[in-house]
């Protein structure tokens, strides 16, 4: 046994950003970490899985050839969508994900094989993937390196299609879920950035002036764009969501929240 | 007179996100924005813009081909760096600079020619440009259509070199400035992403046992990476902060500090 690691037996499992859906906003940087991945694991399931799969697959044949890349797709666990403890049972989640995608690199990769998991938007940013990649390396059982690509957040395809500016001139910008919306103290509420909020809450929480920009499928053929003022656009928002969400099976959406 | 948009007299400014600094951090969508540019805008000064135009000239000469481009140089007008009203001076330094832009795109470009302007990390972050370019827009001398490209932030670069992310479980992450970085109220300070800070402000807000992921240069040869605590790193992250500064003539760092 020896405590240095070893090259030839230590795995790589690349955590590649490739933007918010549009396969033209992945970067280069990417493009290359994605050429030397042997198996790309796929995490998704349901619906979800389906379409974004549909998108992985047009952006690894246009960037790396058809029937040049291999999937293994990794069955996501069961989770809670309602617990009474909301952060221990997404630990208890991310945990049961670890060990399924432990055993994947295992049993999927060569010792020194290469691993790719291709996240949307950017890995920093409201996502698991690298959390689970630390509690692997953390248990010590499965040498491996990881290695991780910045991506397009969805934040920055939101502003950039609406054509707006995050920030008014020197404003701070709070990036926070619909879970935690309500919380948002006065100082800060300036310019607000919202992700994972199916409830819309927005409506609860805004004035009906506030200035409100809305996306949804942000860069792909499915894009839908709306703004206006809370009291406006507010319940249309809400609506076409709700109508887009059946329609698809599952949605990606985004929005800013301004005051004036 | 009419005031439907020609396209024939109608100039296109197309503001384009390249990420912070890294030649292949640059998306698809980015190169092929720039394949379609007349003449690129250049808007920086001094030592700066001796870096950054290099940069910028490294990243054209790679994906469009050297000698494919045709940059011209903006002069940035004098601006008071410790201003009684800080808004009310970058607005008037905003105007000057949109006065000498729509000049350029004026006598630059044909009437109906596309002009460029690339910008570090992603347009919709802490960036001046797009307001500029409304600016124009509204004034209402020069027919004008923009378009906007989302580019990674240095926030996404900063935390994929640490390997980190932004945020733990559901948590909100403020993006703010180091003039700013004082008044945070407290539940939003648990993960806060500070740019503009000259002064380290860090220093006289955080408590020593914050953790601090800091980084200069990111994406460039020249990247400096430090963390640890506040206590620990604190003084040297500022100490290695002056002297890179001093060296290169210009620096462009952020960082993120975490509330344990």
């Amino acid at each position: 046994m020896t405590t240095t690691p070893d090259r030839a037996t230590t795995r790589t499992l690349r955590i590649i950003g490739i933007g918010p859906g549009d396969p033209r906003q992945v970067t280069i940087e990417a493009i290359d970490a994605m050429r030397g991945v042997d198996t790309f694991f796929v995490l998704d399931k349901g619906a979800t899985k389906e379409s974004l799969v549909a998108v992985r697959e047009q952006i690894c044949d246009r960037h790396l050839g058809a029937g040049n890349y291999r999937f293994v797709e990794i069955e996501d666990p069961p989770r809670d969508r309602n617990p009474t403890d909301y952060d221990a049972e997404v630990r208890r989640w991310h945990d049961t994900r670890a060990t399924r995608i432990e055993a994947a690199l295992t049993d999927e990769l060569s010792d020194d094989g290469v691993g790719g998991i291709l996240v949307w938007g950017d890995p920093g940013l409201y996502d698991s993937t690298l959390r689970i990649a630390d509690a692997i390396v953390d248990r010590g059982r499965l040498p491996l390196a990881v290695e991780v690509v910045a991506g397009v957040t969805s934040a920055s395809a939101l502003t950039a299609a609406h054509r707006i500016l995050m920030n008014r001139i020197g404003e701070p910008i709070l990036i926070t879920t619909g879970r935690r919306l309500g919380e948002t103290p006065s100082g800060v509420d300036s310019n607000q950035i919202v992700m994972l909020d199916a409830d819309c809450t927005f409506r609860h929480t805004a004035d009906p002036g506030d200035f409100i920009w809305w996306g949804a499928y942000l860069g792909t053929p499915d894009e839908i764009l709306l703004s206006g003022t809370v009291g406006e656009v507010g319940e249309q928002i809400a609506t076409t969501r709700a109508q887009a969400r059946a329609r698809h099976g599952w949605i990606m959406d985004i929005y800013l929240v301004r005051k004036p």
